[in-house]
């Protein structure tokens, strides 16, 4: 193996185009490949920014020569000489009219042949590509995925700090509580029997940061959730969490769409539009059938719950009667689109989200069809057409249910489900939203009492504070999420800054003084210290970025990425410890533990 | 309580000066204080920026006046009004020339009577600081803290943007490794009786990243360990944490002066010299005692032991036989300076650092006296005040001991002591140099076998190759340090990056083939695969922080640090938890610590 030393990279191997012709460059990389056709050797040189055609032929050093004979993939090289035109050119390639005459060549480490080629969109074990993280990020795809991530992060540190926010760090080790479920825990040497507990969020440090008077902060925190990974989460993930002091909703969405707008336009080129629309939960259900709408085609739903609440059918009377309701969304194309068979699938689609069937009408051009038709009038049918807005040639589909939630769920899987097999959905269309004026509580069955949906600090709206104690189930909150293409970027909330109101949501909550009390302890007492209004707002940064280079996973945008079971290939992480370890912290591993 | 509805802060309270008066603004604060002067009322409103008066008086409405009448320390306040010229200018507030005549104002949130005074330099107790700390960090002393912090992590984090460094997050959930006694332990749900650890410094996984070819990487990390807490140390503190590929010592090091230059500039408007100066090891240590010596002051150690080993006092030529040392600083004006009862304290300071005593030899106005004189000829003692550079006037004081180290670390402290005493130390005065060329090994006596000073993957100077297996104690790596004022600031080092010198290395520690691939695993098989040649840097951010704003603990510079026995008494975290969750955990305390 030879040696760096004196060796000084002048330039990176993606970067050199034609005007740089006849210039002394010095490189370094990677091995792509080695093509030997007799006289000439070529070597594809990879560095983070491109590759570059490296030419050994007649005219190099017979030592050179055979030096690079030698070199195979992966292989990592300094490389001196001279940029000159390439004889054939490669128009795939942004170097690709140059090439580097070698007058210099060091072989800086060998590589033995990689478990996978260093290409993108092959195909190979995911599980094998996460123990070989280091190789896998050689791909020009997760190289610009992270590149893509730095510059979203530094995108977001420039213009929050140019918008007055100081970046401050809270703690890690912190106390769990007793909604710390999922809290990850962490025995502590020190103290034995004590834990600390890993944060779901800096939400409380964020708030006590306001009421010390800092006025605008934010972080890029590491969040730690220890739940079973459902589809695409991780036990550590990060947030872009923010909160400022003397504000109402619209300042804090006002700084956050300068932020999104910025951010589209550093990564992607795109304007957007400002300002973002906003749509009120209860709409955003009542359209969409959910709270983090896909805005980049129509389907809307339809409610025909007074059309039918009276009708001969009773899978659609029934559930209205019951306080439920009965709805649509007419598929325009449907008819043809979708036979008979895939409605089938569409049937089967709906009962996975909870809905116990699925009712459909299609307006063939060979006339209409329709599986409840003849259970209702011809009158009646009219009306759900025309409700539905639908025309020849399209499907309508219908979701009657005792519960309006099971119906929205239902319907708006179904929505996207049927935009996606129409393909209605592009990848490179940004549709944002802000729902707002989300409910305050919801009635948890396994609880038997409402709980906070956005958590237990989040102020109600002022005009619904008088609800607080008396419908809970329509009361307001000063909530809001951004969406974007169906996704929940980010969400965050005004919060309560006074004991009085605190109080009072507690009450509504159930809790007494000194449940709360004993529950949130530190952080109820210091609000009567002097708390300012204040709000933030929090964007899951792995997802954002995830959606800004158009990756199909968070696993595809983070450097060391967790896989399904929390375990993480590539260190074999976690694993056991020496009982030493557990002695000093003075714990043990159960019974069931050690004979399994 | 009124409610912030409709209003918008306009100004920050320490912002508006004389060219503002007559301007119409609105600011929002907490009260400072309130002063009655029967027809006035003097409210000063305090925010993040400073302090801006608010007057009431018989021109204000009635109502206004008399609310103004019943606020209180820490209330917080909304309040608009115009800018008027102040009557009795107040010349130590940079707002002390205006006031805000109000013409209106909202009482946002009241506040009971703060435990202590929001004032800087005020006797509270530490501990009851931490507990409140939301209203601690309500200090002006605080704000600057956090907002220099701010600063720093922004120039970091666009000096190395703009240097080519991509910030990438590597994981907190890690794997513990036999090196890691210190680590935190994080029990994992998912896998009964296994464990994460929380990492003690990103060194693996960024190394990983290089391999990756990520070429330059940066990131601000949150480290752990678990240890006794030390003079101001945390269990989770902050790092600047760099690596470079297709780097050499230089290159490293040339980038962080960059680095440097531009912190100092940016917060302090100092402009630092650059190159700055490089001290190998071994010289930092004859010259000052100590690998992070403090160059604001001279008072270097000279060694006499050529002078000394064949004297008649055996305290200082048993030293020299058995291999160690006598070696001496001259304190100018010591004479005068330390009478023999403060000589007697600095022999009791040196023996705290293991030192069997210290020698001494006064050249006072009125003649020599010496702890030693009297065993040795007068020609010895000539030639010791000669290579002391001592004049009439200096102290002299002389550690002997069988072992260096021990010399040089009493030596070391003892030169500070003396500078300290003294006053020769200037903290506005900011002394950078690099100590280079440290030593690869350094005999264990507990393990019985050379151990790495640095890490294991530090490559040896080339120069010292040859010395990896036959000459270690003299064997030195390309390792760095950077020292500011007597304090290290950061430290790394160019890596191993060939499987073949990493086994060198790992033989000259005494491992096996078989035994390294156990401890360090897949990070060997790494570089099997093509590793470029790398090295980095990690810096103490909040060490580099706490020298920069003049603190005198990180703890200040931390918005919720932890006190010594590693608990934080604002949330009272770390604190025992439900056994349920223990148990989901299948983890149980051992029986000592539950009778405890």
């Amino acid at each position: 193996m030879e040696s760096l030393k004196g060796f000084k990279r002048t330039t990176y191997c993606g970067t050199p185009r034609p005007g740089d012709i006849g210039r002394d460059v010095a490189v370094c990389g990677w091995v792509q490949r080695r093509r030997d056709l007799g006289q000439l050797i070529f070597i594809d040189l990879r560095d983070r920014t491109g590759i570059l055609q490296l030419a050994f032929d007649d005219s190099t050093d017979r030592e050179i020569f055979k030096k690079a004979f030698t070199v195979r993939s992966e292989f990592v090289l300094a490389a001196r000489g001279k940029l000159r035109e390439r004889s054939s050119k490669n128009k795939d390639l942004p170097t690709g009219e140059v090439e580097l005459e070698v007058t210099e060549l060091r072989v800086l480490a060998e590589s033995e042949t990689p478990p996978f080629e260093i290409v993108d969109n092959s195909d190979v074990n995911d599980m094998l590509r996460l123990k070989y993280r280091y190789l896998d990020l050689r791909r020009p795809e997760m190289q610009r995925a992270i590149a893509v991530r730095h510059k979203v992060v530094k995108t977001a540190r420039d213009y929050f700090d140019e918008s007055g926010f100081y970046e401050i760090e809270t703690p890690m080790l912190t106390k769990s509580t007793p909604e710390g479920a999922r809290d990850y825990l962490v025995p502590s040497r020190v103290h034995p029997g004590k834990f600390y507990a890993l944060p779901q969020s800096p939400q409380q440090y964020k708030q006590m940061l306001m009421l010390a008077g800092f006025d605008k902060y934010f972080q890029i925190a590491r969040c730690f959730r220890d739940e079973d990974l459902r589809a695409d989460r991780q036990p550590e993930f990060t947030q872009i969490d923010l909160e400022m002091s003397f504000v109402e909703t619209d300042d804090v969405i006002a700084v956050n769409e300068g932020f999104l707008k910025t951010v589209f336009k550093n990564v992607l080129n795109i304007d957007i539009d400002t300002p973002i629309l906003r749509v009120p939960y209860a709409e955003a259900m009542e359209r969409y059938g959910s709270d983090k709408p896909d805005l980049r085609f129509g389907l809307e739903l339809k409610n025909v719950s007074d059309l039918v609440q009276n009708c001969g059918f009773k899978v659609f009377s029934d559930p209205v009667a019951a306080g439920g309701s009965v709805r649509l969304i007419s598929v325009p194309g449907g008819a043809e689109a979708f036979p008979r068979k895939q409605i089938d699938a569409l049937v089967e689609f709906v009962k996975t989200y909870g809905a116990k069937g699925l009712a459909w009408m299609r307006l063939g051009a060979d006339g209409v069809s329709s599986s409840f038709a003849k259970f209702m009038t011809e009158e009646e049918n009219e009306k759900i057409i025309a409700r539905a807005g639908a025309k020849t040639g399209d499907l309508i589909l219908i979701v009657a249910d005792g519960r309006d939630k099971t119906v929205f769920t239902a319907l708006g899987a179904l929505r996207i489900e049927c935009a996606r097999r129409l393909g209605l959905i592009r990848k490179d269309d940004y549709k944002l939203l802000w729902v707002t004026e989300f409910p305050m509580f919801e009635y948890s069955e396994e609880e038997g009492r409402y709980v906070a949906v956005h958590h237990p600090f989040t102020a109600p709206m002022d005009e619904d504070i008088d609800k607080l104690e008396t419908d809970k189930q329509n009361c307001r909150a000063k909530a809001y999420d951004i969406v974007l293409n169906g996704i929940e970027l980010g969400g965050g909330s005004i919060r309560i800054s006074t004991p009085e109101m605190q109080e009072t949501v507690f009450r509504a909550l159930g809790f007494t003084s000194e449940e709360a009390q004993e529950r949130f302890g530190y952080f109820i007492n210091a609000f009567k210290y002097g708390a300012p209004p204040h709000g933030g707002l929090a964007y899951g940064l792995d997802r954002l970025v995830m959606l800004l280079v158009g990756a199909d996973s968070i696993r595809d945008v983070i450097a060391f990425p967790k896989v399904q079971n929390a375990s993480e290939p590539m260190t074999s992480s976690p694993d056991a410890v020496d009982k030493k370890q557990l002695d000093e912290l003075k714990i043990g591993l159960t019974r069931d533990t050690l004979t399994t």
